[in-house]
């Protein structure tokens, strides 16, 4: 058994509560689905997604037979051009909330956002255990911790080790990606084996921590796997993903070129593999690191502090110490990589941040990928550093970042080492999923063994057959100013309105209902009206009211929607825009 | 003499008012700048960029000389997200509106929006010539049709023609990019040459029209240029851009490997090249033609009447008509590249298009990049079409669009034959112009002889040195509603608080200022307030109000900011969020 417990102090009434405390079996276990008795045999394995296929993003899937139920990552998504003022999207999980009772716990691939985010706010709902790798319940525990969660559950496993959740066994297989301590999963269920690749790549010269588990995967493959869901991020991809290594090459080719130049570079704060490379460059070339940006030093601390990340005495400065050194003597390592607009290197940009001001010695690196949506903010940060005369080095300029996403080759070699009965492609949109599913079938796949699943989708399989089941509530909820359903989709549709088209407050007060009209007041926000277009308004709106009588006039509801109304094309005449109309009867 | 006047009557006056009726000169005329006196020479060449320096979009540089300038192009921009219900944004004019007597003309190089699209609004302004190639005058009337101009005078011009503008004489030079009728210019002024390449790429094998005339450039060049003005778009891109042909050999794939499907190709309508394609493989495949979207219908029908389009007789069916066809023998040509809202391919992939539903035997081919800031929409559109069982190709997968722009390979064939003495990179963001810088300087120029400009910067020349001259007035123009400043920064500015915050309204009656409070009202948009909070809203504005006197408040204005203040806190600490508070005092 290779599990502890870290950190945050075990519930104990939790975990009994959970079902039982959670056991390993050894590996020999795995894949012998014992023969079950009629009754059980008719039940079937259900998976629940909840997230994470037909989009990039906020990873969830559930997998239930009979009296249980495991939850394989629970992310977070980015709010969208149509989300105004959101600050983040998670899962609905109310199928989750509804038969808590079954879940035996949450098991997390690995750290990133689109695996852990959500969990802050579903443990709320769904108090359950959560089982990870180290550096993964590492970022778990800063992120829960802001949120005031004291009572979670967080059991660390080491890849190579199952656990046993309620009918499911787990094994943790280790795999390569953009960061430290990701996982496959192998499931052994009632009906067959469950194969989960999480986010992966196949690297064979990783920087740090060893190639993805293939005599492992291949061996679980042998033995029969029923189903696999694999990573679709790059189906589209032909070839295979660069290793970790060649932006080692890179970096220390920037190292050596800019021996008297100042360098910043921006990489994702979880990406402790190239964190690494960083320091020991550093290291190499005789520099010390600033770390810039409120998580870069969280993480790098906390990675320290469990063994992932080896500082070398002495490197870190403090940014505010950086004046004492030559400009070829400070590698500053910032956060900021899309462009996020309170980030370290947009404000250095931007010329906002007084610890770094850029100019013509410094050489800025941003190793990282732009996320697609936040091209035009990344490429804003690079026009204002060229600006203040800095070098910069990107992504489409030289090979400075590696996808942590397994290309088309790597997707190829999956499919031929676990040599699944049935496949469902996750981890992307429909296009990606569709791809994939194709890729599986060019393979020699049956199409009718591959299943395209959606969001709200059950996909049923006896051992012998795939299927779809029935659909349960999922979607989005978001998360905005107090928290989870700061907003609704009506609030949204409101503020898209208000940004397209603004607002026209029109308050009328009346004295007494059904007697005479006292005043009229108009106040316009986000919209262009000159003033007698606004003179004009209050002259329309007079007249409509005028040929009334306020007396026939039921009650102020029925008022202000005579109000909106008789305003609406006027308006539109007037500003060619259609704004919210907000009528206000006052009876005083 | 190679120009003609089309379509739109002469507007005399005009001509006269814009200094004399454009006369020709040969091209050995070209370059010979002939001695100035003493008085003279103190002048200098002022290159004016109101547009296209420092961004992708809207287009247009000034030269100016003595009593003379001229204009070349006029381009318009799309709204960033920054820009809530903004239609279109174009260049801030008014140094040009100050300087309107001594406006020559509009010279522009090709007819895609970034050089046009601004002409509608601007003519409005500056009634002075237009001169272009004979497709790019056609997508200009259609534009100044809709805005109802029926006064702008069109002067059509052929590749190779020379005219003469005030102190210019310009030549048009034909070039390669993705839309017919492209030109650079060879403007000759009293200190030398200036080269302006327009949007430009070298296409060896281009699918009609000639290769850019290398001859021509390579001419000029050697009689000598002052200033190279260069399209910067590619700047990062090393290699040669693909030959227009390379589409017509994946279309003819498609054609080919689809005989039994129905095929649909969105295209941009402008890429009359593009389009002759698809119409000569559908003529030569058996297929019927049925053009979709509106734009797509006038731009082939304009293209075909002035001959730049040669659609074979009996080909193209109404898309109404396209029932009675097998789907083997129907090609659907439609607009939506971009994944437009209310396109034809956007309406399509929604299922909302009645006259054309897609299944399972549809092949839809987007032939075109996706513009930087659309990729949600097309992907979204995209993954639509495979939900409804089409095949879909596009560019990440097939080389079904090329580039119009050159690569770096061919910026330095435009730098090796022009030979210029002074740099300015043109049309890209600040990135895209200092890489162009970069190539220059590895060529072998001084970075001394290179400028890079932007927005609102005169560049000045005396043919023997290049500076900086005097900023101007310049910017963005918002296109909203009923026209030009439809919208101000302060408007958007408002749009962009209500689209993340919301707003409250708060109404408050008072019996006579100085007087009795005599009712309150809130409303909330945009913003989630339960019922409990709109309560205890109202009972802290009461509190509020209860403890000033309002006799010494000295006007509504006063008692708004009262109520503004003291409700800031309160909102912010209940929804966390921060509202537009909008109060509003009723005397009645």
């Amino acid at each position: 058994m290779k599990k502890q417990q870290i950190k945050i102090p075990i519930n104990r009434k939790n975990i009994n509560k959970s079902g039982k405390k959670p056991k390993t079996v050894n590996n020999a276990e795995l894949g012998k689905t014992k023969p079950r008795t009629a009754a059980a045999n008719k039940k079937s394995l259900k998976v629940r997604f909840l997230g994470g296929v037909g989009e990039i993003g906020k990873n969830m899937t559930a997998l239930e037979y009979g009296k249980d139920i495991i939850i394989i990552d629970a992310g977070l998504t980015f709010p969208g051009e149509n989300m105004p003022g959101v600050d983040l999207v998670i899962p609905d999980v109310s199928y989750l909330v509804q038969n808590k009772s079954k879940i035996r716990g949450i098991v997390i691939t690995h750290g990133h956002e689109d695996h852990i985010g959500g969990l802050p706010y579903i443990l709320k709902e769904l108090n359950v255990p959560v089982y990870g790798t180290k550096l993964t319940l590492t970022l778990i525990e800063n992120k829960i911790k802001e949120q005031k969660i004291n009572d979670a559950v967080l059991n660390c496993v080491k890849p190579d080790s199952v656990i046993k959740l309620g009918c499911f066994s787990v094994e943790f297989i280790n795999v390569n990606h953009s960061i430290a301590g990701a996982v496959a999963l192998a499931v052994t269920t009632p009906v067959g084996v469950v194969f989960h690749s999480g986010d992966f790549k196949i690297d064979y010269t990783p920087i740090s921590g060893e190639t993805i588990d293939l005599t492992r995967i291949s061996e679980i493959g042998k033995k029969g796997v029923l189903l696999l869901m694999a990573d679709s991020t790059n189906a589209e991809r032909e070839g295979f993903s660069m290793s970790e290594s060649v932006v080692k090459d890179t970096l220390e080719h920037v190292f050596s070129d800019n021996a008297e130049k100042r360098l910043i570079i921006a990489t994702f704060a979880s990406n402790i593999h190239r964190l690494q490379q960083i320091l020991d460059l550093a290291k190499k070339f005789k520099r010390k690191v600033a770390f810039s940006g409120r998580s870069m030093i969280n993480i790098a601390e906390a990675a320290e502090k469990i063994g992932e990340l080896k500082i070398p005495d002495g490197l870190i400065v403090d940014v505010e110490k950086i004046g004492n050194f030559k400009d070829g003597q400070i590698v500053i390592v910032s956060t900021g990589t899309q462009g996020e607009p309170m980030s370290a290197l947009t404000r250095m940009a931007s010329g906002e941040f007084n610890k770094v001001k850029i100019g013509n010695n410094d050489t800025v690196v941003i190793s990282a990928s732009v996320i697609p949506g936040n091209e035009k903010m990344i490429y804003a940060v690079i026009n204002n550093l060229y600006r203040l005369g800095a070098e910069v080095i990107y992504e489409s300029l030289e090979p400075i970042h590696v996808s942590g996403h397994a290309l088309r080759g790597e997707l190829r070699t999956l499919q031929a080492l676990v040599k699944p009965k049935f496949f469902i492609p996750v981890h992307g949109e429909y296009r990606h999923l569709k791809k994939h599913a194709r890729l599986a079938e060019e393979m020699g796949m049956k199409p009718s063994n591959i299943v395209i699943a959606e969001i709200g989708d059950t996909v049923e399989t006896d051992g012998r057959q795939i299927k779809f089941g029935e659909k349960f509530q999922a979607g989005s909820r978001f998360v905005d100013g107090v928290g989870i359903d700061g907003a609704d989709s009506f609030v949204l549709r409101d503020r898209i309105h208000l940004s397209e088209d603004g607002l026209l407050v029109v308050v009328v007060a009346v004295e007494e209902l059904s007697a005479t009209l006292s005043s009229v007041e108009i106040v316009s926000k986000g919209l262009m009206m000159t003033d007698s277009v606004v003179a004009d308004t209050k002259a329309a709106l007079s007249n409509t009211l005028k040929q009334i009588d306020l007396r026939t006039v039921r009650d102020e509801t029925e008022l202000a929607g005579i109000i909106r109304r008789s305003l609406r094309n006027f308006i539109y005449k007037a500003t060619k825009k259609n704004p919210m109309i907000v009528p206000i009867v006052m009876v005083v």
